[in-house]
């Protein structure tokens, strides 16, 4: 069963049971590009929920929309934010037209909503209509926008607290590793020593650094351009609208929004979206540099660093026991390098702005929503399936440092630099450590005064013992 | 009804109607990160489908498998050859492990599949193996570059032909509006005098060496290193299989498969990649500056160029007949910038290869095939529901041409060139067109010899007449 | 003359007249990369003598260095600050080791110019030694990064600066242009009706929204982990260094620098410079967007948009009078693509850090000079040459607007709706104004009426007189 | 001394020793953007030196050009060439315009070296003028790309000999390490055995297949636009021009230069110059892994890898020997990643053409020399300072792969997989070698056996020895 609808093309058959229109048809039938429709989001559509609902409300209060009309809207509105209608959301996230088949998607849905609730067929338009009613007083090019803003909002919360976690989970084993001895490397050379747990805290300082970044874009996100309609002089839209709907966005919210003083300059300008991809593709650096520590730290077992152990998730090989691929730390690269090269993305359709709007947020919004979730994803996985289940391999961490040449530093006080660099030559060119050397062969020092001088303690912060 | 299925990290339910098996669902769980699974692609599917059958006819060839295994494996693979499992090809597209899981997918897919086949029932791996049989003399580092190669080349072909239609839809127009004048115009600003037939044609030009790039890096990616295995140095292969099977691929697919000479080499480079990424970065920016082009020319209809009109496929505006979004042109220039993007992806990914593999080679296969589908989807939308129906606003161009007045070099040989420097001057002045000046004000020439002068032939290929 | 400098590869030659080193020379001939000295940037010079002096001071207030040479010392440094020694920084940007070379460079330079303090020859490092006194107890891991961020505040400063007067520029000129009346457009499609003081007033204000994000990233440079020495764990400083190092360097530099609290996390983080790159990046997007724009305003003279015209820099046409190419604009588009390019440079060397050390800062600090000094001086052109010299084709633009269809709907409260459309639709096909088909053909209103309702006001924001 | 010369703006003071002229002033005062003047690509300075003496010979066979003036104008190109005059190309590599800055200083500098010939004074216009004499039918935008191509080409010759010795360093390196056992690696795990030849051999044969790339896209420089003049319709020129002043240019160089078949295409058209920069980012890409490599192997010396010892180039620390800074290897990175980051400059400058011409190629000429120069330098350090004298440590290497577990494989013929996993087990739980617990302790073979099976060439192919 379907129903007809028609549009200056033609008339089209659409579903009975479908709550979108002809204009959603098109643009589906337009737009067939990536295949991901946008309901793969699903605080974007109910962003437009939320959008679409202080509209009305303003437009209601300001007296240009019958009330009856607009109180039918408000409660389509609480259903599109419910949840209930995401399958109805299927146009491709990338659009020509600036996203306007996305908000015809949502005026659509909304009129037909609106309609049942008032008791009416589907398709009823001379009743509550897409453009005229749900759309009154917007344009595409301060709707879109300001859902976007919304939904990212939405989205970034719940991607700081995946990253929240991750902090907290590398604090965790900084405490755990506390007075694991390990060697410091610089240059991939043995530096100085230094423990375990400092190295994953300092994993865990970097990550809260990102809360922070993300912190302040979302503050960005807080100034949208709703009632700026289509160039930002507010044409058709009433007096006094802007304000009032956007008070009505940030109430229902309970994120303080605030219209844009420049409202030109607010339409057209993508700036936002660049600052957020930028902050993204800083996380992603971290990510990617400490995964790449994680997997070099766990190199091995027996020819690579072996300090540390990963859990075992899924069968390395059957015969070679200790062979646990880092799987989970080289998708979270490979998730940093999805992020980093759409940062790429989000730049060249926000340079590509033209005059008085931008009409390429449509692939802003397909490549911000899928960093954002690629990375929550690979900050959870990366958490739950890793960083909780590393093990310390203290043993092994010691014995490298005990057996490094550059420890001999320590001696400078009691045996001179003259000797200890003889030593140090000595021991490299015989492979020998230097503990052999000065105890157990030289006998320089006794067992004694060695495990004074090279304490942990000692060995990480030193105070030169004579 | 499940059946039981375990692996070293217990027992797990799978569905008793799945062919995967217990590691798929691990990958499944694991490497939840873009939720799109690798049957989005199904010629990557396929082409493991041929893998898989090649290794077991060069197995069997070569007397390391049994044959009735062996038959039964060929026999699965050909019902994944001819799509009938796409659906049971789950894994992310992103994971680590390089691709294990998604090896592992084909292995118990073929492997219940093989079961099936010789009356046994699903998860009877002591009769078929995912591992022993289906994956013998094999490893994910050859396996999965080698799928993805075959499958890489055969999207390949479905992009060239959709680039081949778009470059002959521009030489049709090229043809359709060789006679239509027009400026030229660099740096934005008025130039000399061209037809629009040519400006068609060098779309058309420049797609087609699109084409023959491609068409290169297609022959790169018929070196593949199949028969490696872990490494490069072939262990665990039967003596004679790397080239025994590379020649059984060869025939069933019909593709010129090489051997790399340097196994070693190839199995840890991810070179061809970028190379291909290079090009489909090329495609994008040529079809970024064609587009915009396109959008500049259709400017208007008052206040722009208004040189062609585009197709209406999405209402405008309802009262301001003439006023097209080039909705088309834009989604193209969006799909360019995510496929540019996405090099950058592909480029770090390649990057970070270490020592004998390149671990990163998932994400590479998620770019590089959203890329092709994303710019075949634009590429198709572009011929079909743009070029195809543009047309030239033959009068509005000719009339811009005999506005300007930079064709008043044309006057040179019969005034001179102080005379039309000062006519030039005057008509920018005073605001009025040469013919306006020269033919009806000042007299100086006739209108045949005006019509004569300003000919289309000599307008844009000047013979500098007296 | 020469002097002789052995180090532990052997003798070299050093000129009679130089202040740096062995070490310098041996880093000079080993990194020939660019060919870009450090002196390229002489803030960056500036910042090591500041970064050296702190040290100095702080080595004597703890009494581990010797007053006399801290001295010395001391005003060595003041003469690197004041200049005079540009010419000695000669090691190239790019090198690896860290940025060893370029602390060398700089102790040599100093321990030289101290040494001429205590009248002293050149080289007597017995005397001030470049490692045990200049550089006592630092690491170039401490103190190159603490050199470039103090660079980079100096040298933001004045791109700031550059972009204040940028916006103010087109402050000026939205004033100067407010009553300019032209067509606003979207799609590159005529839109509604705005003022040019308008565009240009966004202009203005999306510049400034970037000085304040340079703000923020500022300030987010002034923590620093000076007396981190090599790996964070502050080994070889003396108890209180890098507390007290940091407080002379703010003195010093009246900066307000605070010392990082995880020294192991900030001495291998490189995220700052990642956000700065990112919003270099994002004014980049902005500017290209920009001069895109007043590229396409001031296309034509007769064949394009003809908005506003910009200042003649050079010759176009020598026969085309109006005919001035927009080479500041096509400038500044060029440089934003270089700062966009660096900005994936910095990502990679940001991303490759490794363990407890960041070996890949010194292109970074290339990257981000260049960017900053290349959008620096592209933004000064951008207002010099070509903003603060535009003008309006005010009559131009305004004419435009009238021979636009769309302002139709101002008739609709006078005419309705149906009579509206169909004047505009005749005015399409006909290739006539409305004022030609409304008071002069159809003389449906009289040229008062006309008047008041098409005035600037009414078609900016429409009032819908009756 | 100075000559006063004038054009549209006024007149301006020229040293009197300065072959360059007023507009060459003009432009660089114009564009004062990165301060690298075109002279430093000397290679760019000659071929317009080839460029206009073939345009002049042309000219001069057709009639157009007086014989005497053209042979002038051939001498003073005969120096150009000689590389006399480098120092007189001061326009700045970044410049709008399109390059007419850069075509202009090769005009005046030209003209002022013709009129020298013929014995004039510098300024004399009116004998030798820049413009209708040296420039004569031509336009900057058929003469910039097509000097840029050659340019580019002969910049390649010398990378590519640099990409081949490299080449050969390594193979030659392959041979010497042909018998040292090394474990290979896969997720930077241990994997199976190989030799360190085989890796070194791997690095050698794909930098083998960059010198194939480059020579490919060389071939595509060789399509030129040369008398295309201003849009691709070669108005100005002289009937004959192209094809007769590219056979010239052919000649001069030796370089198989052919005419464009669609001009109008050729001379807006970018993408030969992407593609380049495709093949130096995957170049770079493929440097970055080995460099990585590399480092990673050169790793330690006791906490590390310690496989290779590269040769020391700068002081590490005094007191550790040993402790060698991978210095080259990491500038390499450093200089990839500079190169990576071009190539988006390169995309972005490239997909920025608009209709007839592409105004951005002077960024493109910049980051296209910037990063070939760049790496030429890098790729010839890493071969002469670091590959030439790298060391294997053959011990270690071999004593890494005898304590590891999976080559516990090889047994499995003679003891049966499942002792060998329990081995396996065993050695990984009690840190012991397989060696310890087959022969010293369980006494399950004999040494001989072991040595046997343990034999090199078994390790690393396996033939499964019962």
């Amino acid at each position: 069963m379907a129903r007809i609808e028609k549009d200056f093309l033609g008339e089209r058959e659409i579903p009975a049971e479908a709550y979108y229109g002809v204009q959603t048809l098109r643009g589906k039938e337009n737009f067939h590009i990536t295949g991901v429709p946008m309901s793969r989001e699903p605080y974007f559509v109910q962003a437009f929920g939320h959008v679409k609902k202080a509209a009305a409300m303003a437009n209601r209060d300001l007296g240009v929309l019958d009330g009856r009309i607009a109180d039918a809207i408000i409660a389509a509105c609480d259903r599109v934010i419910a949840g209930d209608m995401n399958n109805q959301f299927i146009t491709d996230f990338i659009q020509g037209g600036a996203g306007t088949s996305t908000n015809m998607n949502a005026n659509e849905v909304i009129a037909n909503l609106a309609l049942e609730y008032l008791g009416q067929p589907k398709g009823d338009y001379q009743t509550v209509n897409p453009n005229d009613h749900v759309n009154f007083g917007q344009s595409t090019n301060d709707v879109y926008p300001t859902a976007l803003h919304l939904a990212l909002i939405m989205r970034l919360r719940s991607y700081a607290d995946a990253l929240r976690r991750l902090q907290d989970a590398f604090f965790a084993k900084a405490k755990e590793f506390d007075r694991v001895l390990k060697m410091g490397r610089t240059h991939l050379q043995d530096a100085v020593p230094m423990s375990l747990g400092a190295e994953f805290h300092g994993w865990g300082t970097t990550i809260g650094e990102e809360v922070q970044r993300i912190s302040e874009v979302m503050q960005l996100l807080h100034e949208i351009n709703l009632g700026a309609t289509a160039i930002g002089t507010s044409v058709t839209a009433a007096p006094g609208y802007p304000a009032l709907a956007t008070r009505h966005l940030a109430e229902l919210t309970g994120i303080d929004f605030i219209l844009a003083a420049d409202l030109v300059e607010a339409t057209s300008d993508t700036g936002v979206y660049v600052q957020l991809s930028g902050v993204l593709k800083r996380t992603s650096s971290k990510l990617t540099k400490i995964c790449n520590d994680i997997r070099l730290l766990a190199s091995g077992p027996r020819c690579g660093f072996n300090e540390i152990d990963l859990p075992q998730l899924q069968p390395g090989s059957s015969i070679m026991p200790g062979k646990v691929n880092p799987v989970i730390p080289e998708v979270v690269n490979q998730a940093g390098f999805l992020v980093i090269g759409l940062d790429t993305t989000v730049t060249l359709a926000a340079s590509a702005g033209q005059l008085q709007l931008n009409v390429m947020e449509p692939v802003i919004s397909f490549a911000l929503f899928l960093s954002i979730r690629t990375m929550e994803n690979a900050v959870n996985s990366l958490r739950t399936h890793c960083v909780m289940g590393i093990k310390a391999n203290a043993d092994r961490t010691r014995e490298m440092v005990m057996n490094s040449l550059g420890i001999v530093t320590l001696l400078k006080p009691v045996l001179g630099y003259k000797q200890c660099a003889e030593l140090a030559r000595e021991g490299y060119q015989q492979g020998k450590s230097l503990h052999q050397l000065v105890v157990q062969e030289k006998k320089l020092i006794t067992q004694e005064k060695w495990d004074e001088i090279f304490s942990f303690e000692n060995l990480i912060d030193p105070e030169f013992i004579r």
